[in-house]
């Protein structure tokens, strides 16, 4: 299977060679990516290995998450943090497992998850008297507790969060950061007095999630409200914020689920209310996980390899001096004050000092894990205080005076930024398009696009739309826009809304 | 069991009627602690159920970190990282799960292990070819990589951590914090060229952990040698921070194992070196978990209830207005005041201004959670511009000139810290005693102390003294102490070393 996840023995035997070979080759085609990214899986497997991102190991459909990965999913759990303690969200940890008893409440709930669910059934020698499900979300084990402690008005609202890992036992293919069986996550399980204090959480948790998105990734998604049948196990709705890849698959970002009380009903969540009476509670549940690094990695890169935000990027500059025997030690001197200067901005850079390796081989490297700015400096360079700089998103040089650096690569940086979100911005919008007939729709998709479609609002023509189309879904609905007297694409019956469709991961 | 884990239901019954009576009553008994701190097990369940830092879950052994105790646990991780970084050692995260074939590569290591593994046997309806444990430490996954990563002296040193949760499905009697079946912690995996610098990576690693435990923590701890059945399975040598409860057990803090080449002969970590030859890593294993929120729990706290060192107290300071009907609003508005500036100083205070409360009740619940310093303000001290201030670690007294806050408080605060550092060194040299024979060391133990003993290092009378005291170890070795003529307290062979004995946990 070309670019598979399970059996990956031909790529990984490509990684060694290249071990090997790294040290004696300077050719850009030993370490760079031979696919081109529309060869998409093949592009996107040999940069998460190659890029340095992840690596497979022994269990199947899990991975390693690389030093430069995990920074950055560091960084995404520090930027949501903040927002989250703005929100008066706090931080808890609860188990890992789950009595199968306890899992099994919510009847919706486990319809969703019990098919994925890794089951603990011994303990040493000992066979375990009842099962624990190794948590694939948290609803049942949290509510459990929440019930307990929720006894009265005043506890309310209880707003927690947790960061942690799950499991999904995925029978489909996994793809790294994008499909795999453990995943990071956070899991926030909110719990209010009403449901107008419920409802009132989607916004800020939303936006909070976008800006962390678009601020810190860089990369433009958009709300939006799933149809019925792609509701989360035992909410009401769910709203998602949703990412288009280059190869026309939409993908699944942050969801907000509200769960109404369908969850405190199942649990007991109840309380004693301001007027006497014991009511029921509210529940909403909200997440990013670590796939949101596998869209940023697909949105950006390019041939080359990976293209990084620069306020995600764990190193925004590596400098390359250009080594020559007479004038060594002048440029080495340089480039070890601007790389005080850099590390004074908090920039993290790189020297790369090793007279091994010829720059043009640096060059290669550093564009290949995506470092946002390459500084040269040689001795011309020098004589003329000045050193050459390279943005990784466009490729563009330019020369920069020595003396204007503190104050130009930080702005230079922003400038990466930007761009890359209206690149990411202009991408999306290309991604979308309308069809009025099931034909359109698939001319639509075979070119890589979603498509706004009418539908009737019946699961069934759901299951229809997935069968006619070879697996297209419908993404979400297009909330703005109403119908008049259009039909149905499937049934050609009386529309309820549009939708966005077309293929997913 | 009184005070148990397993079975709680008498203290579950306790806090249910706690919280419904909450709102009627301020007499101390009511919320406090029943239990004297003499009375540890019992105190301690009660101190982590009624100071709101843990609760008891339905998978036996496996808990709930309640917001305030996992915040200071992200502190610690916080505090670890920062000097983590400086030793140039690197964030990851490898799976959960670990193939069964992998687990039982490295002989002693099983050994250690295998008896407390939790096996993942199916997934949804499946039943897996091969059992996964869920980690009970990461070694054999990640030697696994190591060994595909690592080729040539260039790749070296590699100094990876991971910070995660691991099973170790014990049947001992479970303890909040001190042991649970889960829990979580780092696990730092360094791979080097040569012996000589993995032994050097001992002290600041070690010194790292003694610093956030003193400086964060207020706790004095000694680091150890273990004697060879003591030892780390799979390693050549451990040495630990030891601490010493109130109850006279000591416990282990953060281990530094050096595991010379064992793991790299099991897992093939091969590298070839500068002068051409192939050779096997040198690794060491270091580790600080969330056991250690449980030692400094148990080490400060009091009859009343929690005392927080200040620097890892998430609420630094709580702020009561002494509200009468015709001075409320002056001292409200003077409250919350003095509560933003005590915001602007991030000390995170809290305002307790709610009115269905007396201010002893207050008094009481503050005590209970441990809050470092307490302010009250009232109509006459807002007369003489000025407010009373206790301390929750020595219960004193003082006026304080309102306008001399912002500058005292801190002040106050680094005292507190640095008087329960030094009550917490004073008690640990208080638990240590000597004992020349089985008899004495008895006695030293029954008066809740360690007695340092000589000993031959035969394993077999580490295992005869554990009989004869009914479960003393020998907890770690007196390295500062030579043995000259003395004898083993079991066998009355000529004694090894001298080595600290007793309860532990």
């Amino acid at each position: 299977m070309k670019g598979g996840f399970l059996n990956m023995q031909s790529l990984k035997k490509i990684m060694v060679k290249k071990q090997e070979k790294e040290t004696k080759k300077t050719d850009k085609k030993e370490i760079g990516i031979t696919a081109e990214k529309d060869d998409f899986s093949e592009w996107f497997t040999q940069l998460m290995l190659k890029a340095d991102l992840a690596d497979y190991t022994k269990v199947s459909g899990c991975m390693v998450f690389k030093p430069v990965a995990y920074a950055m999913w560091e960084k995404i759990k520090e930027e949501c943090d903040k927002k989250f303690k703005k929100l008066g969200i706090k931080n808890v940890y609860f188990p890992l497992l789950i009595p199968e008893s306890l899992l099994i409440k919510e009847k919706e709930h486990v319809k969703g998850f019990v098919p994925e669910v890794a089951w603990v059934t011994q303990a040493g020698d000992s066979k375990l008297n009842e099962r624990l499900a190794i948590r694939p979300t948290s609803e049942t084990i949290m509510y459990d507790s929440y019930a307990k402690w929720i006894r009265s008005w005043r506890d309310l609202p209880l707003k927690y969060n947790q960061w942690n890992n799950v499991i999904r036992w995925e029978f489909k293919h996994p793809v790294p950061f994008m499909r795999t069986r453990e995943f990071l996550w956070n899991e926030g399980h909110t719990v209010f007095a009403t449901e107008e204090e419920a409802l009132a959480e989607e916004k800020p948790v939303l936006n909070a999630y976008k800006e962390v998105c678009e601020n810190l990734m860089a990369l433009y998604g958009e709300p939006g409200l799933k149809t019925k049948k792609e509701t989360f196990a035992g909410a009401v709705f769910s709203r998602k914020l949703h990412y288009i890849m280059p190869n026309g698959k939409a993908i699944e970002g942050p969801p907000f689920h509200h769960d109404g009380q369908n969850f405190a009903k199942a649990y007991g969540i109840k309380f004693l209310d301001k007027d006497g009476k014991e009511k029921y509670a509210w529940q909403n549940t909200w997440a990013i996980t670590t796939r949101m690094l596998g869209v940023m990695f697909s949105i950006h890169s390019d041939d080359k390899g990976l293209i990084l935000p620069p306020r995600i990027a764990p190193n925004k500059v590596v400098i390359i001096p250009i080594l020559m025997t007479d004038s060594k030690e002048k440029v080495l001197k340089k480039a070890k004050e601007l790389f005080k200067d850099l590390e004074n901005l908090n920039l993290e850079p790189i020297l790369d000092d090793r007279e091994e390796y010829k720059p043009g081989y640096k060059f290669n490297e550093y564009e290949l894990k995506g470092i946002p700015l390459r500084i040269e400096i040689g001795p011309k360079d020098l004589e003329k205080n000045q050193v050459i700089i390279t943005r990784r998103d466009t490729g563009e040089k330019q020369t920069l005076a020595i003396k204007d650096i503190a104050k130009q690569i930080p702005k230079l940086l922003d400038n990466i930024h930007n761009s890359m979100f209206e690149k990411s911005k202009k991408l999306y919008k290309s991604k979308l398009a309308s069809a009025n007939s099931l034909e359109q729709l698939k001319k639509v998709i075979a070119n890589k696009q979603l498509g706004k479609v009418p539908m009737c609002k019946n699961p069934e023509c759901e299951e229809m739309l997935k069968y006619e189309t070879q697996g297209a879904k419908a993404i979400f609905i297009a909330e703005n826009e109403k119908v008049k007297n259009e039909k149905c694409i499937i049934c050609n019956k009386k529309a309820g809304y549009f939708v966005y469709a077309g293929k997913s991961y």
